[in-house]
């Protein structure tokens, strides 16, 4: 069997696991970052810098490419892996999160905790139990994309990890429009599998979503009904609350309810604090846009954050200006063995592309590093949450 | 003694030679091709892809760095080479070029045969036998550029191989103009020369450059005059023409009356058959934007060009969708090795970053392979102008 999932459970008083994801483009270890490659590219960085950089797996989205060159030319040419040129594991999304996103407003934000009710795009043009309908980003054209749809797409694509279609609720809906919601993710997961299930050749490996936003009863619910079908693995979608501590509650009694024989990814979350209570509660794989994209506003990753709290430094700043230092010390990757804060600096404020790159490599060496440390110390069997939070000092 | 210029004189019936130039930073085999790192990067790579794609030497431009972030920044910083982080050969030119291009209209355009008298832009305040005062790109200042504040603030640079101070002027000045400005220049070399030995600890070397424009005689005049220099190099400057045949003609009275012991480097010039002429002419090394410039745009050089006579062919052609071939076939850079011409135009119209990191990658892989083998060849001691030009098909 090409798909695998081993793994060491529990850790002292936790949830937190080492495990293995065993795929055909080789194993992740996890916990694991997945860096996101939107439209078949990481914005700045090529395979083998990602892999020079210690990434294990990235992802791709189905809603970017199935319109932009289209899920047929990549097939075309000889799948995504082949394509993009990257030879490692690698997942795709379902094209739900981005459609619901950009209809409902800003979900992206209000899933993570920030709470807002701005709608600011009407990209989504209709919800019904056969599909979404929304316009395409290039040219306006109206798409239909069913639980069908989505599979063919990524069987087009053919990467290894793929995902149901469910619809993606935000925070601001009531409970009553999160249970129907949910009912329905739930009828196209199924749908979902049955067209996965048809051309199955054990190449690809599916993942069920959890839905049910906030509410204990739901989420519980959820993990019933995803725990009842053979998907390979569970990912938690849909509104995490409206802070962290919601988003660690709801994270938590999650976790408790799903099968641990199946590896459990946590969508779109990349915060350093939240990865580590993640991994706490049991998650193994996490993705996020958060690190490429900090770096191509100037932000660099630290570990322990800068003295505003937030976990990267702001490269822009004019206290960098004469900064000989790399972005971090003790940091072995390339920009950090060659290049110092003034140089970025000087990059970022000319307007240089290798500024993009320099950044995005040192954040992906952070994440993998940060994960590596996190391994190591469930490794050595002396987890705690304490010690956990440490990774990150 | 950190620099020496050695060379095989002469090839066949040309002037064509192989040499090598010996910097405190590592050895240039020419003819060679020297890459612009305006800003102190070359737009999309890291000093390690460059140093993978076979470069050997890349240069800086005084004009832009003494602007932004600053000659003294850079000195405190530990020099242009630690800074940026290449360990090689490295060249800045004098300011001279950026300020009267800016300033007289498309300077760029003419000395390449390419007459425009269009003046664009009026950043050049005035012109005196002290120096040139111009504005800021950045914020509008007014800054004195002369002979001895070019070399200082190359000095502060500290790279190996530097420029004199030198009026560069455009083809639509006349004959007397041209005069003028040429025994100014020539007064500029000298008051250059006299500032970089005040300070002259052997870390430097210093090109003197031939003016002149288009008018045989004072060409003989101007080199007469920088023979007579203890300089370690010379570059030709100024017009080269209304066209393609006046400035292969200009290049050849040019070397003809250069002191042949010394390096001849060609200023501005990259276009493939303008490479072969001046090699065939005795010219050493060459620069140009043209290699990086183009592959912003989508264009990624190819042996023999395309079937409109261009050097390149543009990647966002849509006859390239479904391509799956490399740039080259029998290319053997980063992007040719992994990526097809569909991927490349996909990210073209993606507007993804990769897309010039990976086209500029071949582009320098493509140039530093043209020079190889025309050394190739030189060695070989086959050469002739007709053997030359097959190395470019």
């Amino acid at each position: 069997m090409s798909f695998s999932f081993e793994y060491t459970y529990p850790i002292n008083n936790s949830r937190a696991r080492l495990g293995k994801i065993t795929t055909p483009h080789g194993v992740i270890e996890t916990p694991a970052f997945i860096f996101c490659a939107t439209k078949a590219a990481i914005k700045g960085l090529t395979p083998a810098q990602m892999k020079e950089a210690g990434t294990q797996i990235i992802l791709a989205n189905t809603y970017h490419l199935m319109i932009q060159p289209g899920a047929e030319l990549i097939k075309e040419m000889g799948g995504l892996h082949r394509f993009m040129g990257w030879q490692g594991p690698m997942l795709t999304d379902s094209g739900g999160f981005q459609i619901f996103s950009l209809g409902h407003g800003s979900v992206a934000q209000e899933i993570k905790g920030n709470r807002n009710n701005t709608i600011t795009n009407k990209s989504l043009v209709n919800i019904t139990e056969e599909g979404a309908i929304f316009k395409s980003y290039l040219d306006g054209k109206k798409i239909l994309l069913t639980p069908e749809k989505s599979i063919e797409v990524q069987r087009n694509l053919g990467v290894d990890l793929i995902v149901v279609l469910d619809e993606c609720t935000p925070f601001h809906v009531d409970k009553a429009y999160t249970r129907k919601s949910m009912e329905m993710s739930h009828r196209w997961a199924t749908r979902s599998y049955e067209e996965f299930k048809r051309y199955d050749n054990g190449s690809q490996s599916l993942y069920g979503i959890i839905q049910g936003g906030i509410y204990d009863d739901l989420r519980k619910e959820s993990c019933d009904f995803v725990n009842q079908q053979p998907f390979f693995g569970h990912a938690i979608g849909g509104s995490l609350g409206a802070n962290k501590e919601q988003m660690s509650s709801v994270i938590e009694m999650t976790t408790n309810s799903l099968d641990s024989k199946r590896p459990i990814h946590l969508l779109g979350i990349g915060g350093i604090q939240d990865i580590i209570n993640g991994v706490n509660h049991g998650i193994d794989t996490f993705d996020c846009v958060h690190p490429t994209r900090i770096a191509r506003h100037g932000g660099a990753l630290v570990r322990g954050g800068d003295e505003n709290g937030r976990d990267h430094i702001n490269l822009y700043n004019s206290k960098y200006k004469l900064d000989q230092n790399p972005i971090e010390d003790n940091c072995h990757c390339y920009s950090c063995r060659n290049f110092s804060r003034s140089y970025l600096r000087h990059l970022l404020k000319a307007q240089e592309l290798l500024a993009i790159q320099l950044i995005t490599m040192h954040n992906v060496h952070f994440m993998n590093k940060l994960m590596h440390d996190i391994r190591a110390m469930l490794r050595a069997k002396t987890h705690n949450l304490d010690l956990l939070h440490e990774v990150a000092v």
